[in-house]
């Protein structure tokens, strides 16, 4: 199929109208066994796309790409869990009755269809679709190539789920035209895509917000910052700078640059490079010149401060106040997730008010921001945007809502 | 100015923080006072711009533009009466301790810069940049040309007003580049522009949503239509179908298609001519073949059921059934707002749970599309998008909101 006959498909099915809560919960459990059952078919797809991509993709490519038995079971168990969450349409945001009578109600209601690009990870194939299906609209997915086969054979298994519960396997589609082409048909596809979601690298997400005429919500690249202030209790600091750094490197939450203030820097520098540099993986310091004349560490260049090393690396910077951490963490930042070690309340209520970030942390690890951790129960990526979603996007964010309004004979 | 430097002047205000509510409420009181005031001054500025667009602009255009002492006067009390608004600031959406003892708050904050590009219309510029400041943000105005120099003498006159309430002149700025140059470097204005909001013809956002790379929010045209079903009530379609189309015709609620259920032509279209031909401004009706069999008037071509007209005419056509006028109302309209007539509950509920409209209603005016209507206070336009703000856009529509999240010591 065209991917301009996907969308078309997608939009009719989306224009049918939104099967009950009962009804996608039903398909929700159908597809995860489904996938259980299908067990054997997609780790065979699978090897083909691992034997195809063994000489392309790094290690840790490789093993993003990688599904075996375990991994099968925890999808399914995803989706399950999506089952389980409260619906989120229906709910009345907003109601009055106007003088005049009339029945004035704002209500969630399902975006319409949601196309997802993303990258060769099987796994975003059932949670973004679990998602967007649980929310009402119908999903048009674009695995990353690497994925292809993979891909393919979770959606046959999700469809086959569908239509099990009686819903049409229209409902999630994945694009099949391998080429770039198919991308740019739907970051255009104005009038058959309502949201478009890109989960990558920073290459993907820059392409989609400048070249998208449909809707995007950006996820986010985190370039995340921990600033120790003056008044910061140095353990606390110390804790919380290596679990930002260290518990996850990968990840868009993991910490790549550390600010301290200039008067904690002897200190509290010395205990750093004991507690980071020491360890089993040891992280790489990138060091300011002011840093680098009180410990040893590479010497920072400037991209070191705009730079998402998604690795066991850290550049450090010293600063003269919590004004300088601000506009520092605004300039170089990608207003994701960024945290004050603090003591003072002030500066704490600084930080929190003026730095631009989709969450911003007082004597907490930025590694937090997550749907899960926050209570959502769920995640389809991490907004860096402001516009309708910001921070962790669940449920309530991939709806939106109308309204409604019911009257006798009413004219203005 | 640049428009690079105004772009980078209103990011570095937004950045220094938000005055907090009794400032900005008292900036607002004081830059009415500062219309009012300078009175003679804009109305000199207006018969500039008016001299210079005689030739130019339809006798419809020309009223929009002009100026006289009561109209400042009710620009002020516009400006006045969103400073008596409640504050949409640091409202607490979601609130959260979590098991750990980390509190989880999201709460709501400025967008940071909006940029409105707008018509000759010089009211917006005094609406948009006091809804602007209430939200907490800095605004960048860009004016029509043809009400350039009445732009000019409103924005002085409220940036006096800032300047007597202790606030900064560059919350309020106004483009200086009256060529196309400048409205393009605000759509791709990313890292200064927050939000950009277009308000005016189709074509304006077209482009904007076309081109901009800045989040933008569409603000709609209007090809509304009202639906007269099967067990409509004749009188309450008459009254409804002539008070959408004809209490303002200029505006994007008012209705421009009328459909019929086939059952209702012969009894109701004798009496529609009568009541919408037979008054003081006739409105013209284009009848699609089945409607021209019954009563005179034009016959519509094909283009008249996708056409906002803006003026006294109505393009009506017959339908076999509710679900007919919904897929119509969905592959022709424009999202915005759209009525169904009727005495069928289950048609009702159809219509209200499939038009994919901003605003969907059973029984009454499209009119009634508006946020002073809706209770929101004001509005800054109507959104035919989905993402974000659905419908009329009040303060709340033009915050964000951000995570905070205070800890001791938290890690993952």
């Amino acid at each position: 199929m065209t991917t301009k006959e996907l969308m078309m498909r997608a939009k009719q099915e989306a224009r049918a109208g939104v099967p009950d809560a009962q009804q996608r919960n039903d398909a929700l459990r159908k597809m995860a066994d489904a996938l259980i059952s299908h067990t054997d078919t997609i780790l065979a797809a699978n090897k083909i796309d691992r034997e195809a991509s063994k000489d392309s993709l790094s290690e840790v490519m490789m093993d993003r790409l990688k599904l075996d038995e375990k991994r099968i079971a925890a999808m399914a168990q995803g989706v399950r869990e999506v089952a389980d969450l409260p619906d989120p349409l229906g709910r009345t945001l907003h109601a009055r009755t106007l003088p005049n009578g009339l029945e004035v109600k704002r209500v969630s209601v399902p975006m319409g269809v949601i196309a997802i690009i993303y990258e060769s990870r099987p796994n975003v194939t059932s949670d973004a679709a679990a998602l967007a299906l649980k929310a009402g609209s119908a999903v048009i997915l674009r695995s990353g190539r690497n994925a292809w086969e993979s891909a393919n054979a979770i959606v046959q298994a999700m469809q086959e789920g569908l239509a099990a519960a009686g819903l049409s396997k229209d409902r999630i589609l994945l694009v099949e035209d391998k080429s770039r082409d198919s991308a740019k048909e739907l970051m255009h596809g104005n009038g058959y895509i309502d949201l478009l979601i890109p989960r990558g690298g920073a290459g993907l997400i820059r392409t989609c917000v400048e070249e998208a005429t449909v809707p995007v919500i950006e996820t986010g690249t985190g370039i995340c910052h921990v600033y120790v202030d003056e008044s910061a209790d140095e353990d606390m600091a110390l804790n919380i700078v290596e679990n930002a750094k260290t518990s996850r490197p990968s990840v868009c939450n993991a910490e790549e640059v550390l600010l301290v203030h200039r008067s904690k820097l002897a200190s509290f520098l010395p205990k750093l490079q004991e507690r980071l540099t020491k360890r089993d993986h040891p992280v790489e310091l990138r060091l300011d010149e002011a840093c680098a004349e009180i410990i040893p560490g590479t010497p920072a260049g400037e991209a070191d401060f705009d730079t998402e090393f998604l690795d066991y690396i850290l550049a450090v910077k010293a600063v003269d106040s919590v004004e300088e951490a601000i506009a520092h963490i605004n300039t170089h930042g990608t207003h994701h997730s960024d945290a004050i070690i603090t003591d003072n309340e002030d500066n704490a209520a600084k930080f929190t008010a003026l730095v631009d970030s989709a969450c911003v942390y007082v004597n907490a690890s930025t590694r937090f921001t997550d749907g899960g951790e926050f209570g959502l129960g769920c995640e389809m990526g991490i907004s860096t945007q402001k516009l309708h979603a910001r921070g962790p996007m669940g449920l309530e964010e991939l709806c939106t809502s109308k309204y409604v309004i019911h009257g006798d004979g009413q004219i203005r």
